[in-house]
């Protein structure tokens, strides 16, 4: 693959567990820092039901509006996960036992033990790429740009290592933070300012309260280090007129 | 509004500070459940940038789709805050000064400190209603099906209370969990069954790690109880059956 300069994901969370509100979901966090590190930007996060219509539609839209699609959640052992069947039919190719997924489970446990259940989790789209679980045996898989991942947060943060060398990103997205000891209202006007005198400079404004006190993190963004330098100076200089502190956060 | 048995919403958070992974989400789990409650299911969340016409192509999507529609994020007084335009531009009315938030925040603020800055939290679209914020001063609003709320998670809570009489929910969403010594394999054939046998019950299996051991979550919901409890008879008998031990969870 030729190196683009920007390359887009989106993250698909699959799970009614997380739309009930009963499960804090942690892996959007987990895939986009992991994604920005390399260079990929998250333009969209959806997050859907168990259901195999909406799995369908959500994924077609998804895979082809980004140059990848992470999908959390579903590829257990239960019946309420549905998908790996629910991919299948997205790109509408078969839906079968992955060979060397079976032989790694196989292997994985203990004789006698690689019950029906456990079979379940080897039924992958046809032609399906594996990505290896350090953690509890059970496969993902990818299948053209979609990359399945399961729910768990920690068997997914053990998975994402070995994803880097399939994962083309584009320019690494540089950041810097500045944290000052003021309200967002006093610094507003400025900072629109420098965001119009910047315009290929991402600027966040961020409120926190920590320790007991009230603070903004200001985030810049972009791919050139030198614009965000440049952006940094302009910051740096209303906040010393205007005697604002700067802080650690 | 006549009570209808079914009510829907979508989440929509906005802002690129979570699509990056520098914050971790929590507004959605706090909607959610709070919703939940007051029985609105939620359909789907989605998570996008700070960018106008995503804002509205989303919202316009979102508002026909589903009874109501929450945001999070981008009501503040800098320039990456563009919900209140946003969402003006997306039911093509008015963005202007709000006079009832306008009195409410030159009250809220010390004599010279209504800047130019914190006026900008008061302009909205025409004809929105507030969403008061006891915690911060600055009101929230809501136009039609659609509730804007602050992305600051300890303000956003703090606003759900006054919500209360704005939105109707359906028919109670009732829940019930089963926590297991057990892992999802081993009870994934007997959970099929009892799902197959109940349909109108959503049975979710979710394992997780807890002080050092593993074990599995069966999550049971319904809006009828007496469903609730048959699957509940149906699950318990397979447990005992198979000799799994019921933890506290």
């Amino acid at each position: 693959m030729t190196k683009k300069t920007k390359v887009n994901a989106a993250i698909l969370i699959i799970g009614n567990e997380i739309l009930s509100g009963r499960t804090q979901d942690t892996n959007t966090s987990t895939i986009a820092s992991w994604l920005n590190s390399i260079g990929v930007r998250i333009k969209e996060v959806r997050i859907i039901p168990d259901i195999e219509k909406t799995i369908i539609d959500t994924l077609n839209v998804l895979r082809k509006e980004n140059d990848y699609v992470f999908t959390s959640g579903g590829i257990g052992p239960t019946h309420d996960d549905i998908t790996a069947k629910s991919v299948s039919n997205a790109f509408g190719i078969k839906y079968e036992i992955h060979k060397e997924a079976f032989k790694i489970l196989e292997a994985y446990y203990k004789p006698g033990e690689f019950n029906e259940g456990r079979q379940k989790m080897v039924w992958m789209p046809e032609k399906a790429e594996l990505i290896l679980n350090p953690t509890s045996g059970a496969p993902g898989f990818s299948i053209e740009n979609v990359f399945c991942l399961p729910g768990v947060p920690s068997i997914l943060k053990s998975m994402l290592g070995g994803l880097k060398n399939k994962i083309v990103g584009g320019e690494p997205i540089l950041s810097h933070t500045i944290s000052l000891r003021t309200v967002e209202s006093e610094i507003a006007n400025s900072l629109t300012k420098v965001q119009n005198q910047n315009k290929d400079v991402e600027i966040g404004s961020y409120p926190f309260f920590h320790a007991g006190k009230l603070g903004v993190s200001i985030v810049l963004r972009s791919d050139n280090q030198v614009r965000i330098d440049n952006c940094n100076s302009q910051i740096l200089k209303f906040i010393k007129e205007k005697k604002i502190e700067v802080v650690d956060r």
